[in-house]
């Protein structure tokens, strides 16, 4: 993997530049779509390259459990079996001990107000399948011992093993493994934590470089080919620990840093935390803010330095009905389950170039909704991404 | 409406034809999709024209019910308002008389048994809301009274009312409100039902022919530009009653005939009965088989002379799981959803141009039903009607 910044904002730290791949580029700041399970839910990779994404992002967790990193590795690797030949980010699978632990015990999520309109925490992820209340993680120094929201089984995640995973499914670009606290765990338990997470840094850098040097390690004769290894900065919603983190994480020899883990209550708050640390963080990373994604959350990551955002909210919220709607340099939620749409001709927004919107009325979107038609999701998840793609070019021309 | 016979075959009563509208052509003998809800479940109007289909099938009973007629003719048409400029036709909504009235509680479908490892009957359409097992139906003289599957509101239905309901909806092909009798029906009943279903044949012309001549009515200066209305032949499965409704039919001033009703309880049985009445049939007008659409039942049907077939079945199965597999002359079905198929590399049919079989391992296929992601329907779907599509190129070649 090789970052190249093209150019930099007088303004802000916001940044033009160009991850640059075996599977390709990817231009930032990018938005990078989830594709949980191998598939961002609906989509063929026709609609995704034709709406113009560059790169998606799995979830390790959930493709270690099914079908399993050995099953995908046996395929051809990630790329192959889910048919994208384009760059891949695979997450740590550190995050689920949050949202399957900590998160649906304390009932939170990352910040407690996501996106205009929502209540509530937002967790990072899909947790559709969660059903079990009880505790179902238990973290040691070595890793985190949880049971499979799919049949129970008993399973242990450490940081080699994180990274084994991530090597089977080879995804272009990966992370180090980390515990992700609650933002209501308190000063004491987050340190605890943070100094954990650390020592996991440490022997996630190892294992990455003790593998197989072509595909996984350093030293390899061609940069490109090789997987790139993010870390990732905690520290919950406390000044100190964040600082600590940023400082550490940066010394380290991470090809690029993801920023996770407890952001406050408020988007406000989201931003005062973020503007604490990252101004420590190395220039010349790229840096990857891990699950936020809404739009104005984007626009002050961006000044604040980060290059790419993965996020689930426009592919879930338009399962729900809810279209992204661009108003002025802000935005809004267009609900199509809403009676009121079901005799309006217009499209979800007259001046969106989508397919959606240059072949459909809103009320045949919102007809599709309230009759349980699965094209209605998939229509309203083309226009969302669509609006991200279109919100995060006008972001990258800004700069 | 123009058909016109390009060529018959030496052995049989099969013909190559084209049928004319002025949404465009219809080459047959053709496959017709189901789009029940205005909407084939799970695909794009893009999808459909890339695997080559001409024309749709929607369900007038679901689309009066939900959005209603009335709304689809304000958003200008079922056309305009599911974004399919190609033919489509609509069914009378007669058919749930029987579907959601005698199927429920005779426990019966058309044939006992439609393909290769189905048990049990099948029902044409979207039966999936219903729920309530009790008689939803009561049908006299003036037509049926039904109620909702929906909200449970009583309606009433007359082969006035259906017109009325199909020219709203703004169709190509329509077709002549009909009662379809269940196969447990006796003679008795089926010779009553049957003389009902002849005055509701004249009804329905009357009302048809009493319209806007320019949109629906006769002796219009565009034959191109009015809706065809296709009178049905019902019957059971008793022969006499299935030639007098040939005869009767067919002497009527209908553009083209439909086939329904319950025909026997095996495959063999429904093409004896068939091969009863389809002789006495006028050989210039375009002949539809409703609700029968399995590969084998396509190419007994055109034998006996068929020109276009709809049927839920390749979407229904694909949703499912199922793939059709061509087999020599014959073909069979995958069920993506064993575990043997997880670590298969292969497409569902190597020899298959369709886009899932040109870039999908049934591997990828089985881990998306498993993990009930949408893209396993949707891919399914596309295959089993790139199927379909091809089965019926192959039997057009050879006539």
């Amino acid at each position: 993997m090789r970052f190249r910044i093209l150019k930099k904002s007088k303004n802000s730290r916001a940044r033009r530049g160009i991850i640059e791949t075996k599977h390709g580029v990817i231009e930032t700041p990018a938005f990078i779509p989830v594709g949980t399970q191998a598939t961002v839910k609906g989509m063929t990779v026709d609609q995704l390259k034709s709406i113009g994404y560059q790169s998606l992002l799995c979830n390790t967790y959930h493709l270690y459990l099914r079908p399993g990193d050995k099953v995908i590795k046996k395929m051809g690797g990630l790329h192959k079996f889910m048919n994208w030949d384009r760059p891949i980010f695979t997450d740590s699978g550190g995050f689920q001990v949050f949202s399957l632990g900590y998160g649906l015990e304390h009932g939170v999520g990352k910040v407690a107000s996501m996106f205009p309109g929502e209540k509530g925490g937002v967790l990072h992820g899909e947790t559709e399948h969660v059903i079990k209340k009880e505790k179902l993680t238990r973290i040691t120094e070595n890793g985190v011992e949880f049971r499979s929201h799919l049949d129970g089984s008993l399973r242990f995640l450490t940081p080699e093993k994180s990274i084994e995973i991530q090597r089977n499914l080879g995804a272009d670009l990966i992370f180090a493994f980390d515990e992700c606290t609650s933002p209501l765990h308190d000063y004491v338990y987050t340190k605890k934590s943070l100094a954990r997470t650390h020592r996991w840094a440490k022997r996630s850098l190892a294992a990455f470089q003790g593998g197989d040097p072509v595909t996984t390690g350093r030293g390899s004769p061609n940069e490109m080919g090789r997987q790139a290894l993010y870390g990732i900065i905690q520290g919950g919603a406390f000044r100190d620990l964040r600082e600590e983190a940023a400082k550490f994480i940066s010394k380290m020899d991470f090809d690029g840093i993801g920023i996770g883990g407890a952001l406050g209550n408020t988007k406000k708050e989201m931003y005062k935390i973020l503007g604490w640390f990252t101004p420590l963080l190395p220039e010349n990373k790229p840096k990857h803010l891990l699950g936020i994604g809404a739009p104005d959350d984007i626009i002050q990551g961006v000044k604040l330095g980060m290059d790419t955002f993965d996020c689930v909210m426009p592919t879930r919220i338009a399962r729900n009905g809810s279209a992204l709607l661009a108003r002025g340099g802000s935005y809004e939620l267009l609900n199509l389950k809403l009676g009121r749409y079901l005799k309006d001709k217009n499209p979800i927004d007259k001046k969106c170039g989508c397919s959606t919107c240059k072949s459909y009325s809103r009320a045949y979107l919102s007809h599709l909704f309230k009759a349980h038609e699965i094209l209605g999701p998939i229509l309203a998840t083309i226009h969302n991404l669509w609006f991200m793609e279109q919100w995060m070019k006008k972001i990258r021309q800004s700069i």
